[in-house]
């Protein structure tokens, strides 16, 4: 009798002030993201500099992500969601920078007798630094220890209707707080996590997927905003993707062309540090303060928006559908190196890994 | 009884190395794509430095551009599909830097009795430097004179089925002429005209509706190549998206990691001197040169391919179902002003125009 187990896998946050420091260290330390030569006298260095703003942002937030919280939320909702459409299954969460991690909850999962395993990457848009590296960490544990459940991936939804359908429900129900002689005239900002060129030039498929996130909301919402793709969060000294959010806000409130600016957080799934903090406390309530009246306004994040958990439970219910079909070799970034430069051992072994587990369970 | 005529509006190209001056000439009056202070001093000196360029192009390629036949076959194919499905309608070609132009189309069309005229944007991908351009143009010619014909607008069509599955079959037909071992490891570099960071800036969607086709095509393709979406065609001193294709490519070369390159160019519908001679002649034919075998390839344009054949047909049944639907009214880029910083009386005029016809036409 098969047992179905859905991970969520998201990067999580700090729960207290007290672990900052760890999360911080682990994110430095993740071989998917930071290629840091001299890491034993770098990180400390870097960790230093980094730990007295990040503390400041959790401070303002009120001392702890709450990323984690709202990912439980999610799983528990879309395990009761697919509870009722007679899908007997667990979810269960998992973060990359902080606990409950990987070996913890796969270790739980055997004890609930859980057979079949679907690693469900809670990043929408495929990248190789967050979904890719999530999958990694998941791999590199499968190669070490001996859970025998048989495994497949969801690693890329940007297109999932209902994921499509939350966001036109959470933009159009802002919008309509608007009269409607400013509504017409409101400019919708998508800011997206920008990445540096050179994962762009990597041939990595996130800035595409996130253009096609944006067009398909756009298309449902009959083309009726003006609207704008910004890239927020740039961290270092390298090349990144623009224009950046902020800088290109801040232009637009400058003119008079529009009245009001309204941000979609478009490729996060929850409120955390950097919508509470980056966007709302040091990009919207400075910017707000310094006009006679609001004109920068950010819509909520998806969190546990009923469509949303819809969404979550559906993208899990077509990939158990097609779990048994041959096309699912190919379905996925997980089945091959996905980056035209990769070289990466740990890449490789997880695409390998992943591929001889889809080809087990279809039979092939 | 109505009659329906459809117009392609493309851009065109010179017919013989006498009108390529006249051409260029008519591309820098474009108010729409260019802004340039003191014309009159400013258009000769450019025009100067650039014939003899593009001059030398024209040459190499035959002495004239084959895009315009290419188009006129893509109506004649078009209008005989749609006949053949016992839509009784007649394809028309206009473009916007050389004969025929709007104009004189118009009157041919009124001629032939139309009573409903479709105007159809030859670029998939809406950016207001192309269809907004042909479309501003189209307007104008309507303020200024009397045609009475009921007019509908069909703008970007970048997630067509079919258009999709065009590229699909022409990616995997070139595909399948490596040998296995080689097939899996080529690099497939979607490349595309690139556009001024202003145009983004200024909320353009052409960057993110080519992201949601190269989207549509990967997912067809069941993710089973690597690719990365590039950008070519750059003029001018300002600041263009990136990466060039042209330095991307090199780069790729000089490692080891791809033998063979695979070029599509994703934003054009046909041969003209940007594919035949930017990418064949003054890109692949010279890097090629250089190597021991040839590394470098293109895949066919989608010309008279007849899968886009059926996409140009089933483009506008769809279109002519749903013409008298209210929501045509919020569908079209057409229908609004575009972009953040619009200004543009030129825009203006075309989105109330249509918007007007659309009302009209549906009875509002």
């Amino acid at each position: 009798m098969k047992k179905y187990g859905v991970i969520f896998l998201s990067m999580g946050g700090p729960t207290s002030m007290n672990n900052v420091d760890e999360y911080l260290s682990n994110i430095l330390n993740d071989k998917d993201i930071m290629r840091l030569p001299f890491k034993k006298v770098l990180i400390p260095i870097i960790l230093k500099k980094l730990s007295a703003k990040s503390k400041k942002q959790y401070v303002q937030i009120g001392g702890k992500d709450p990323i984690n919280e709202l990912t439980f939320d999610q799983a528990s909702k879309t395990e009761q969601e697919l509870k009722n459409a007679f899908y007997d299954l667990k979810c269960y969460v998992s973060f990359r920078y902080c606990s409950p991690r990987i070996i913890d909850v796969l270790k739980n999962m055997k004890e609930d007798g859980i057979t079949d395993a679907i690693a469900f990457s809670q990043y929408p848009q495929y990248s190789y630094t967050t979904s890719g590296s999530s999958l990694n960490e998941l791999a590199g544990v499968l190669l070490e220890s001996e859970f025998s459940f048989n495994w497949s991936v969801i690693d890329t939804w940007c297109n999932n209707e209902f994921y499509i359908h939350a966001w036109v429900d959470i933009i159009q129900k802002h919008l309509n707080k608007f009269n409607e002689k400013e509504r017409s005239d409101v400019l919708v900002v998508f800011s997206a996590h920008s990445v540096p060129m050179k994962t762009i030039c990597n041939g990595d498929p996130y800035v595409y997927e996130i253009g096609s996130t944006v067009h398909d909301i756009i298309k449902k919402l009959q083309y009726t905003t003006k609207c704008v793709i910004t890239w927020q969060s740039v961290h270092g000294p390298s090349k990144w993707l623009e224009p950046k959010t902020e800088h290109y806000v801040k232009e637009i409130l400058k003119g008079s062309t529009h009245k009001h600016i309204l941000i979609v957080p478009i490729a996060f799934t929850t409120d955390h540090v950097e919508t509470l903090c980056e966007l709302d406390i040091e990009m919207l309530n400075e910017i707000n303060g310094t006009l006679q009246e609001p004109r920068l306004h950010r819509v909520d994040s998806l969190n546990s928006h009923p469509l949303f958990i819809n969404a979550l439970a559906n993208i899990v219910q077509l990939h158990i559908r097609d779990r048994n079909s041959p096309s699912l070799l190919n379905q996925a970034h997980t089945y091959k190196h996905e980056c035209v430069y990769c070289e990466s051992n740990r890449c490789k072994n997880r695409c390998d890994l992943f591929h001889e587990e889809a080809k087990k369970f279809i039979n092939f």
